[in-house]
């Protein structure tokens, strides 16, 4: 473990769902919004148009923002749960709930440990302005923001793991991706960088947890960002 | 200045002479090598290679991060200097002082105080990895670290300063740009920012004050990051 924690120069973190809870977070600003529909259910169902919407983009070679995607499905699911009739200013402030997410409740600290050793950045499909409003918002200690904005590519795109590693002129193996998602690890592994995967059972709401079994082919299996920091010796004091 | 503080939604700072010295820092680097030379001049002779090699690339069109530039300077400088026996390791090495400059002595509290009630944000031509180094050895509390990497292009370019206001959403009347440079300012106002005007008399050494007089078309003129902050209401407490 000494080895590997030399090696690493620069942890990205994937974003939504490894360090922010999306399903938690939207289902509470939709239940306080009272529109009279399951909060849980127009987050899974927002969130589901999210890959697609993006697939889109990427086949077609354009480049928007995650803001202006996230309008699009936006639109689209409040006219399948019945709710055509939300105005453009309800409509503008809901689509900014994704800058308003609430970290896991290891998160802050679990950053800040790694902080005190490493590189610490984002890798997020999230939007520059997006990141940067949420980690003021929740406190995430970021060393740097990156985005799929920083790289006009959304991940899995090549260039944007390579991105890391070159924005930092350091060796993609000196690069780990940090993450609660096995794909996003994999295409991460297929660049050459190193893997930690995050256990967040709970991503899509206490009503549906998801597998969190290790993959061997990952480096890391962490139950939290904090435990992530204790196997790489971040103790609980900086720079210990 | 009520009015002001409120309609201000992101502050921007301009990096090398606004927040961290890089003629001290530079030319304490150089006479820590105890290679015969001036260390103060060295560090006049590097940076005056800047905007002619700027210049020339956003001419081409041509896209190559500040690391590289300040890299091919240096190999200019240094034959100068008559120190061209100096090694691929030795250069490679002095290049990165740009990634461990000092703040000036208000800037990391300034900036603190201004993040309480701001979005702050770098606009630097610095890339991203030498400003995100270069926070984190300094202790610079950015929000977010924007570049000219980030918009691949340099400051004057309109698409730095329009990009910050693009990156948050907001109008460029509610983006100021701070500097200790006029003509950055005037740039930014030219694309509709408020500006601030910072005072760093010895930017260029003690040997070599500048004047560091109000110009009216500024918003604001401050003596010092820590006096921005104050004129904007923000105290010594986060959040007072």
């Amino acid at each position: 473990m000494n080895d590997l924690a030399h090696s690493i120069k620069v942890i990205a973190f994937d974003v939504f769902g490894t360090v922010v809870d999306w399903h938690g977070s939207v289902a509470r600003e939709i239940e306080a919004m009272q529109l009279g529909i399951d909060g849980g259910e127009f987050a899974l169902a927002w969130r589901a148009g999210y890959q697609p919407a993006m697939k889109e983009v990427m086949d077609k070679g354009e480049w928007i923002i995650l803001d202006q995607l996230h309008r699009r499905i936006l639109d689209r699911v409040l006219d399948d749960f019945g709710l055509g009739s939300l105005s453009e200013a309800e409509r503008r402030q809901l689509n900014l709930v994704w800058h308003r997410l609430d970290p896991w409740p290891d998160s802050v600290e679990g950053l800040a440990r790694l902080r005190s050793r490493y590189m610490v950045c984002s890798l997020s499909n999230g939007n520059i302005g997006l990141l940067a409003e949420m980690a003021k918002r929740a406190g995430l200690p970021w060393d740097c923001i990156l985005s799929a904005e920083t790289f006009r590519k959304y991940k899995p795109h090549p260039d944007t793991y390579l991105g890391v590693a070159r924005t930092f002129a350091v060796e993609p193996g000196e690069v780990m991706l940090a993450a609660a998602h096995h794909s996003d690890l994999e295409h991460a592994r297929n660049c050459g960088l190193l893997t930690a995967y995050i256990e967040r059972p709970y991503e899509y709401g206490r009503d549906n947890p998801k597998p969190v079994k290790p993959w061997s082919a990952n480096t890391l299996h962490a139950g939290s960002i904090v435990d992530l920091a204790e196997q790489l010796g971040c103790g609980a004091e900086p720079g210990e």
